[in-house]
């Protein structure tokens, strides 16, 4: 059975997830920890957790349990005072004051959710993300990032990233990557939350010494604020800036353009299809339609901006597993 | 194994179940759905739920799973929005939402907590609680008659009870009554945790019908507002009142003065020490030392009014077990 590790957490590393349980019950997924919106940046600055939404959704994506306690962890609460909430992220909070940590916390929610794979905080404490722009601006904090509009002028567009503290990576994640067959960044939004796992102290070193080949999955469409503009050879520009010496070695492309009604409603927002680019020099290009027939619909007490369009999670668990 | 069935619910059902618990896993709980205090009535006023709090309580005491899940089940939140919110109460409040009623939401956490004997919500939908006085006033809902100060004028004292709207039973309630070797009538409060039960359409009439004893275990102390100036002869009257053709055949009462410190406590806040008396007609009276060792300290995010002494709970369950 290959041993597969996801660089990213959230919906795209649970829509991977998805698939790849169909090859194997020995994945991994390294989660960020950056994120500060929506029921998980309110839990995390009210009671100093793990911002516990990634890990809920990652931990639903490994589960063999019964199907009642899915639906309890992913309940989003309509009304009253904990509305917005995920019953999930509110047992992850409690397990984590009960049990003394976010590890701890993890390996008791997996237990009750019967997991098999990992999931892994890529630190063991709660990080705060800086995007510095071209101009010299800052906009601190993961949802800030994440709630920009599009960005046109090249002044407002990210120039770098930073991460405090500076927090070493959980153990266990450097183990993951350091003895992993294939490393997966993505699918997932490039900035806010493939690259923050990066920035940690310790990573792009254990992706160094590994010997796993090293898969960037591009986005299907660009990210208003983050990644305007940009074709598939761009992610992988900006993926390699961030890892050490060894480089992407293999990039997955989406070829197919979603529907038209789709690609609408993403203008409005002001994102666009990621154009193909297809061929690269120094990395093997896999071309394929990956986009999924299911259209995402969001709970409306759900505050954060989703994705509608999601990855094909089976075709592109296949061409990961027999890369 | 004896069939054995404590009307209820809250600490003081818990307190009885830790001790039987030794005897059996043959114990049903029957819990009052008009409590609307404390996190249990911020959930029931905001999403419509069915009062958690004595649920969650009961649950715990006849769960056999690992330690991990009970703590989960009893933490409470001390901070930000979820502040003196119980995770167990969020819990149930999130699987009534996602299985689609109390009963089935009942049944799933109790699947989750390893639970062995049963616990029963007498009605399957919330109901409100009313004390009308001597002097006609009335109050309204079971929270505010737990937070009144002690009365020693005639004309405030409780005169008689209403429960609204006039819900049917829960019909697992009404065959567990029927089928029962003992029914239980606390340890609790007399006026909001044992008669709400009795109020309800179908109970007074299912314990008629069925061939069990018939045992009222009485408070330790009185209870400010409710049962001021109460021996035990008093606690017997009121039950028997509220009961149907059958009446009590035993009552269990604490013949223990407890230590001077909690005395002096319960002193201020209006409570006292419940006289015992020995011999009653038509009623067993059975007199032992109850009072536990422990006395109880509340987390102060807990913003009800809660019992420092409770029944040793051994002692108690064995007096029952043996009856």
């Amino acid at each position: 059975m290959k041993n597969i590790v996801i660089v990213g957490g959230g919906t795209g590393a649970f829509t991977l997830l998805t698939g790849l349980r169909n090859f194997s019950t020995n994945n991994t997924v390294i989660v960020s920890s950056a994120d500060d919106g929506g029921s998980t940046g309110k839990l995390r600055k009210e009671l100093g957790v793990f911002p516990p939404g990634d890990l809920r959704q990652c931990l639903v994506g490994l589960s063999y349990a019964d199907g009642y306690l899915k639906q309890l962890f992913n309940y989003r609460f309509e009304k009253g005072g904990l509305a917005g909430h995920t019953a999930g992220n509110i047992i992850l909070a409690a397990l984590e004051k009960t049990t003394g940590g976010v590890e701890s916390a993890v390996s008791m929610a997996g237990k009750l959710l019967n997991v098999r794979g990992q999931v892994l905080p890529v630190t063991l404490e709660p990080t705060l993300f800086t995007a510095i722009l071209n101009n010299g601006k800052k906009i601190i904090g993961e949802h800030n990032i994440d709630e920009r509009r599009s960005v046109r002028n090249e002044a407002f567009k990210i120039k770098t990233l930073q991460l405090s503290p500076n927090s070493p990576a959980n153990p266990k994640a450097i183990l993951a990557l350091k003895t992993a067959d294939i490393i997966v960044f993505g699918p997932g939004d490039l900035y806010t939350s493939i690259l923050p796992n990066l920035l940690v102290k310790g990573i792009k070193e254990a992706v160094d010494v590994s010997k796993a080949k090293r898969v960037l999955v591009t986005g299907l469409m660009t990210k208003p604020g983050q990644t305007d503009g940009f074709d598939s050879a761009e992610f992988v520009k900006v993926v390699n800036k961030y890892l050490g010496n060894k480089k992407l070695d293999t990039v997955i492309v989406n070829a197919q353009k979603p529907a038209k009604g789709s690609l609408v409603k993403y203008k409005q927002a002001g994102a666009e299809f990621v154009r193909p680019v297809k061929s690269l020099s120094g990395v093997k290009v896999i071309l394929a339609d990956l986009v999924s027939d299911m259209v995402y619909k969001k709970s409306k007490f759900d505050k954060l901006q989703r994705s509608l369009l999601r990855h094909n999670s089976d075709r592109l668990a296949q061409i990961i597993y027999e890369l």
